[in-house]
């Protein structure tokens, strides 16, 4: 169980959950920065997005350090921990291409104002992503593994 | 290796693939038949993601015939095939995703002549990423276990 880097309990799961934690509460602060993401649909799912999968990383950071603490193995949570991260990187994946090819015509179509922001915002959510994704593999391969 | 529904060089495993090369050529279809989808970019990369996942899974499926005529096992090749899937899979999401974004976009601005048919060719995409989905988590199940 203690063999793969990023299983939970561990110093490297801690950082996974870490780096998801920043580059999501990041790409929330970008997007929230922006004059009028409220008006439009894309933007607002992807901030819910990003909010969630900060809730549920901070979670996870909070679980790691306790089972770290107090030496508690967390192998009984494997199974709910893969669901989770699947769930959560599928969002993910989906709100980031959506704002990806939504900026990307307002590209085209002119650009004003705030699209650097949006650029930042979704480069974030899919660096986001790629950390959760990495995530969501390991927890299965220790569901299955293990 | 033959237990698990959807293994390839089965009845079911075929069957699975076929569902992804009539959902993926559908929606090449209906992409295709609007009059200007080659002015946006998102359009395009759904027609590549969707071309390229009809390829995949046309080839999976002459394979599956294949095994199931000349009685072969294709475990070897379960590797492979759980790593084609998953990029498949991923890259259908992120073109059903940003087609999605951009559609609903179109329609808050007034939408002009071929939405319906954009909004069919994304829901046959989202149905084919579905069946493409389970097929790589069969794969990656079997690559794991077996």
């Amino acid at each position: 169980m203690k063999d793969l880097p990023g299983t939970p309990g561990t110093l490297s799961g801690l950082f996974l959950r870490f780096l998801q934690c920043l580059f999501a509460s990041l790409s929330i602060m970008y997007i929230a920065s922006t004059a009028n993401f409220i008006r439009y649909t894309v933007y607002r799912y992807l901030a819910v997005a990003m909010s969630f999968q900060l809730l549920w990383s901070l979670s996870l950071a909070c679980l790691d350090v306790y089972s770290m603490v107090t030496k508690n193995c967390l192998h009984d949570l494997v199974r709910l921990f893969a669901t989770g991260d699947w769930l959560t990187a599928l969002l993910s994946l989906a709100a980031s291409s959506s704002s990806a090819g939504v900026t990307i015509l307002f590209y085209i179509g002119g650009c004003s104002g705030d699209c650097t922001k949006y650029q930042m915002a979704i480069f974030l959510a899919f660096m986001s992503w790629i950390t959760i994704e990495t995530s969501a593999l390991i927890m299965f391969w220790l569901l299955i593994s293990g």
